[in-house]
């Protein structure tokens, strides 16, 4: 297809989704496209369904298949669940209510459609047998005022965050029931997972069958079409390319894949819908992080836009752990800021506060939050204690300045003093009948951290639709180095699975490349990060958060080898770090004492943290392994897992004598 | 079996337990038991293990193995997943070393099994195939020196708080392998679940195979062996007694049952390990909510224990909504004291402070923390504001005197005002640059529930080993009518799965049947509940909760039919509410719009409050269906689900035309 198709179905894109022209206007748009497509042309729904929010979304639908109607193109192709969004989670369980309305308005389309364009959707279907689940993931073909074909998912699957099988009975595959006729192609319907069980590309296979296999090798499509909601991850795009393409050459058959685009609370999707010819090659490519009514041939494929350069990058494998976390950036900055816009968007919310200390994870918080929901919308508040800096009191200023976020400087000394008075009346109280207090604690570090946060609560409460903002970071939680009802306590979370080491090489790409440069002071990514909330009797200055714990960089490599390597302690202190690596090339090797040290503190203070990811507010899923709740069950009372297998053997040897 | 036996049995339970015995005192038990056991006796070893403390689970088993083989039994047999704990999450995808080690541990223990006795235990096994999930949820059979044979579950629950299918590959049903010799018996093996798809017992089945009926038909079985960890909810005992003995009839074969004691977490484990002959009739039951070395003869049963009143009572079925809650309190009672004594146990704290308002929930909760971690380990705060009244004063204490927990009066009126005086220094800040602020809000009232919480978190930051209590009960959950950082905070939340009307019974059964009578003053019962933060202007008096929601009454019976019915507000209209039979009866019937207006409400506040939910603290599961993290999955982001399919009727009948 040449240019000037692009130039005209980017304009449906842009009058679909903000519906600016008139009829007549829409009328001549039709009829100029309509000599230039090709005779197969199908139209991919990239789409931001809410989750069920039934009828909204099938309202939606109908405005998309109308236009895909008035140009006679073949097919209309949503994506997997559509119709009653997904994650819909145990909603459909405990009501069932909501399954009958999306079975309702899936009705209601069909009865819509006619002529030569034929519709496919996902939706819920009931399953009325007797034995097995309540319902099918399914897709639905409409055809001729009716609901001409089901297609039900096959391969279900239940790990990290999917819980498919939870929900849905896994359905025989049935290759012929599969196969649909869009003009003068045969398609080959896949749902999702069903076309990640390949027995050649993957070394362990999930499941016993393979659906696409079947559906080639018994009925040989002219064309796959995957109808997928597919998440974003680091790593995963790369996978997925790789998988489609594998495929796509392996049966020498084009595969069409659309896929969801928008955030739904953790979970996001990135869109990228796309169509690999015969030979593998990937020849159209949908926009990332943006609605789009997608055109493409299947025997044809269509135009590559530019994969946005996060996407690009991230196609190169990373198989050994890096501080070079540049070609992922753009990837981590455009799925946090879609995950805060539809979340404040889909919940009701639309302004946020919170606290600007001058440190590295406010201040990249901030600019995530200006780029979501607009500077107007966002209010940075720097609440200084005694341990306060001028310079972290500038440096929030000088951000709130640059982003143009609404900022007061609130001093919280008065504050801290007569919380701290009453808590020598309350302890003097407690320590008459309690022993056992300590001699040093947290204390007076977590009275700033939650005279804070009851600032921001307060000014939640007290101004409409305004939701505090937790600036918790990955390695910190990891840590445990987070205050609850403190830094902890928000609606959201934006950063909470984003390493130290990564917000560093962030805020440096956030200077570099929004279109404001250096809206972040340097100072900020300059210093080393502490939480003033304390003062170090060994320095005089505030603790730093490096003398608390350990070094970032070595503290994000034992996450990356914890969440992508499944390691033990013993695992790691056979393998270099990058960290030691880096020390013994500065001529101060690492000792191996200070190194198990350092991993006997992390799995001691990982253990006793679990209790805070529990109460963690909901916060974007980025990397490729997450702590979040909608991922990563991990029961509390499991504390005390032994994860070094060397200690356990003596007692053994002696128990198998 | 006569009273001799079940003397020298009970003897056996203390002696292991709490290792009181010297080595001699050991060998005369043994031998004046050995004597009178039958020739098949079997130990159900009901013990409660601690998720991931595989070294820990191991060296516990090898005492009771021992007791079992200096007794020559048949055999002895643990829980389903004993060794590594259940539930373990997902630890065994992120840290396969925990299972590495279960395995190891497994090894260890079989190296010790010689002559007549076998030992039948849970565990988690890797599943080496190339397709396929990576473990097996199994049981081995140990003997002779060795891991004689496994057998690994079939049917992998995957709904409420059961994860099985997430982590486990379902295994054919393969009834030989599933039969081992116990003695002169033939045993049939199966895994909890696996005996949970009867065709003709349920109107409905989750899995097409019934593997009791391949055993059974298959294999003739002198009796059935089921591995089981099966947690406590209302109504679900019925269920499983209706159950077991319709298939042991079915079948005309008995059945033994071995159940998993203890709470984790979440989940908690009621014990009464059983025996079902072949004519269905329930002739032995361990103790609930204990551990126990339960030795019954397949062929000839054992003896019944005493049911607690709880499950007794729930073995009548509840079809309807009902005030009387009588019949599930013992339970509920002893579900939640074992939950706090094992959370705090399990994790390694040891003493609890709370907030006392002399309200019902704080009470409620005082009293099971004092049953759960000792009177001494719970330290109880009366914090007064200026709304507080004298009653409320004088009900928290009183409490605290009775049931012996340390208790202070502190007031919080003067961190009240100078939270409030930097409140108006904010708020004037913020309007300078926000429009919105509302007129009347609930900032006031937050100040007081989160500055009670700022000073129980401050306790816990000072004194060891303590951790702050959340009060929040299901009924306010529901509606939100909880603060986040004030009563809804805390490390753990005994009372979220019980609704108030139910609290009330509980309150007074605490009062009948503890030890100690009447600890709770009468005053707390009687009065209707009232968070005295705010004031109700009409009445000049604090603002009671029924005010601000609705009556408590119809409030729990809108709960229960959407937990147990799963009924939309359209059914809900047509049905008669309790409450309205009250009303009727006192000649001041409920009107229609009243009732819509109150159903409209819970369904509103409902979705609004689902972002609280998922950072509420760890709590028990009680009833039937509850809204804990564990169990109940609610994407927040789903908060336009239209509740009543009355509402999209119209659109959808002009979409068809």
């Amino acid at each position: 297809m040449d240019e000037k198709i692009y130039t005209l179905t980017d304009k449906i894109d842009n009058d679909l989704i903000n519906n600016n022209l008139n009829e007549s206007e829409k009328d001549e748009l039709v009829k100029s496209l309509k000599v230039l497509l090709p005779s197969d042309a199908i139209a991919l729904a990239q789409i931001n369904p809410v989750s069920g929010d039934v009828k909204g979304n099938a309202l939606k639908a109908f405005e998309w298949i109308k236009w895909a109607q008035k140009l006679e193109l073949d097919a209309i192709v949503f994506p997997e669940m559509y119709l009653i969004g997904y994650p819909i989670g145990d909603f459909i369980d405990r009501f069932p209510v909501i399954v009958e309305e999306n079975w309702e308005w899936l009705r209601a389309l069909a009865a819509n459609v006619h002529g030569k364009t034929k519709v496919i959707i996902g939706f819920v279907e009931f399953n009325k047998a007797k034995k097995g689940k309540k319902y099918f993931n399914s897709v639905a073909v409409l055809a001729d005022g009716q609901v001409k074909n089901v297609v039900r998912k096959s391969l279900l699957p239940n790990y990290a965050e999917f819980n498919d099988y939870r929900h849905f009975e896994p359905a025989e595959v049935d290759s012929k029931n599969r196969i649909i006729q869009t003009g003068g192609n045969k398609a080959g319907i896949i749902v999702c997972e069903d076309g990640w069980n390949d027995f050649d590309f993957f070394d362990k296979n999930l499941y016993g069958v393979d659906p696409v296999k079947e559906v080639v090798n018994e009925q040989q499509p002219d064309y796959l079409l995957n109808c997928s909601s597919s998440i974003t991850r680091a790593k995963k795009e790369q996978l997925k390319h790789n998988m489609l393409s594998f495929a796509a050459k392996k049966y020498a058959t084009p595969i069409v894949y659309v896929n969801q685009v928008g955030s739904n609370e953790c979970l996001s999707f990135e869109g990228a819908s796309r169509v690999y010819d015969k030979n593998g090659n990937l020849c159209a490519m949908a926009k990332s992080y943006a609605e789009q009514f997608f055109i493409v041939s299947p025997s044809n494929g269509g135009k590559i836009y530019p994969l946005p350069n996060g996407l690009e990058k991230t196609l190169n494998s990373q198989k050994a752990f890096t501080l070079d976390h540049e070609p992922d950036l753009e990837r981590t900055y455009l799925t946090i800021v879609q995950t805060i816009r539809d979340y404040f968007k889909k919940t009701g919310f639309k302004r946020a506060v919170l606290g600007l200390s001058g440190g590295l994870d406010s201040t990249v918080s901030a600019v995530l939050l200006a780029d979501a929901i607009g500077a107007e919308n966002v209010f940075g508040i720097s609440m200084p204690s005694k341990i306060t800096s001028a310079e972290s009191k500038n440096d929030a200023r000088e951000l709130a300045r640059n982003l143009g976020i609404n900022f007061s400087e609130i001093s919280i000394k008065d504050m801290y003093d007569s919380t701290r008075s009453k808590f020598d009346e309350v302890f003097t109280s407690v320590e008459k009948h309690w022993d056992c207090r300590y001699k040093e604690c947290f204390t007076n570090d977590n009275i700033q951290a939650r005279s804070r946060a009851l600032i921001l609560w307060g000014v939640a409460n007290e101004f409409q639709s305004c939701l505090p903002i937790a600036t918790s970071d990955k390695s910190e939680l990891y840590m445990g180095y987070a205050t609850i009802n403190g830094d902890m306590s928000g609606g959201f979370a934006p950063l909470a699975d984003v390493s130290k080491t990564k917000l560093f090489a962030l805020a440096r790409w956030l200077n570099k490349n929004r279109e404001q440069k250096n809206a972040i002071p340097e100072a900020v990514i300059a210093k080393r990060p502490g939480a003033e909330l304390a003062i170090n009797p060994k320095t005089g200055k505030p603790l730093l958060a490096e003398e608390a714990l350990m070094p970032y960089e070595f503290l994000d490599e034992v996450i990356w080898r914890v969440e992508n390597l499944q390691q033990t302690i013993g695992d790691m202190m056979q393998a270099e770090f990058l960290h030691e690596k880096h020390l013994k090339e500065n001529g101060t090797p690492l000792c191996r004492e200070q190194k198990s040290e350092w991993l006997k503190k992390f799995f001691r203070r990982m253990s006793t943290s679990l209790y805070k990811w529990a109460i963690m507010p909901p916060s974007p899923i980025v990397d490729a392994r997450s702590i979040n709740k909608a991922e990563y069950r991990h029961p509390i009372i499991a504390s005390k897992i032994n994860y070094d297998k060397t200690t356990y053997e003596a007692k053994l040897k002696e128990l198998r004598q």
